[in-house]
């Protein structure tokens, strides 16, 4: 038993949120996987490792030089979506009727942990949006305090480029009880109520 | 940002309790790992694939003929532990001061199923424990309907054999409370309840 599935178990352990019991029950599981199903798995991991880089326009992760994204004609180039990290972009590419480009800063302003302007890709968001047909910069940082911080940041730099600067939008998640919104998300969900 | 990385979430998806959400999570996080760790994982899941077997005496998971448990010398050969499953093993291993061989069922008896005692590694148990210095068998099936059933099968097969056949003790868990125990275990503690 120790050995080679002790050594699975342990690789799998170094996943985040996969603690000891899941990693066994994960690790039993592949065991009992077709060959064909779990090689695909191991052989996933291998590619990711080995072809992964960032597109040279928006940073998103890709295998190509430039993204699937950045080279979709297709999309809406007056608008850009910025992001902090390329996992959102799968989040909302979820969103219906919203197709944009995007802009991945690889991180948010935090000044405490040395993540200053010059660490993240603004540089490389202003010259993108410096003699492009992009009207409206969508600011999708996250709702907390970097996120924050890092939207304002850009809303200053990007001012003077004359084009629009938007913020995703405050409030109460759908499906949600009034009951259990803490009241910051409330506060800011009456602020930005809407006429209907 | 498709391709490798959809490859990736895709493959983690199959796994038991991996939705897609915990899958981007830890395709990302593969991602960012230093890539000999990322590839430790991927060469465990084909060294496992390539190389487990069942051990040809206790049929625990094993890259030998034999496994370690049934090569170790120090074990106390006069107790047997019967489980159902490989994994089982690695959870008993973990209590102090127990250290037995064990024997693997590869199964629970569930005739609707069609699993029946020739489907299990009974057979292989008798031979096991006839001519052996084994005294004590101590059943360790799952305490639900078809590892009670195989218990009673085996209680049965074994008992012309002459040696001593003991069952796991039913009870609350250590650290659980009284008050949300199901009344099927309480009543088990109860009838189960020792002198102190």
């Amino acid at each position: 038993m120790r050995g080679i599935i002790d050594d699975l178990i342990n690789a799998l352990t170094r996943l985040p949120g996969i603690g000891r019991k899941t990693a066994q029950r994960l690790a039993f599981f592949i065991l009992s996987m077709p060959d064909q199903e779990a090689l695909s798995l191991s052989k996933a991991i291998e590619k990711v490792k080995e072809k992964a880089r960032f597109c040279s326009i928006c940073f998103n992760i890709t295998e190509n030089e430039i993204c699937e994204i950045c080279s979709d004609d297709s999309r809406d180039r007056s608008k850009l979506c910025v992001v902090e990290e390329p996992s959102n972009i799968l989040v909302i590419e979820r969103v219906r009727d919203f197709h944009s480009p995007y802009h991945v800063l690889l991180g948010s302003l935090s000044p405490i942990d040395g993540i200053t302007p010059e660490r993240l890709k603004i540089k490389e968001l202003v010259g993108r949006i410096r003699d492009s047909e992009v009207q409206e910069v969508i600011i999708a940082t996250n709702p907390n305090t970097k996120g924050e911080m890092t939207a304002q940041y850009l809303k200053e730099v990007l001012a003077p480029l004359g084009v629009k600067i938007s913020r995703i939008a405050y409030g109460l998640p759908m499906g949600s009880d009034i009951e259990f919104a803490d009241e910051v998300t409330l506060g800011k969900a009456i602020e930005g109520r809407r006429e209907i």
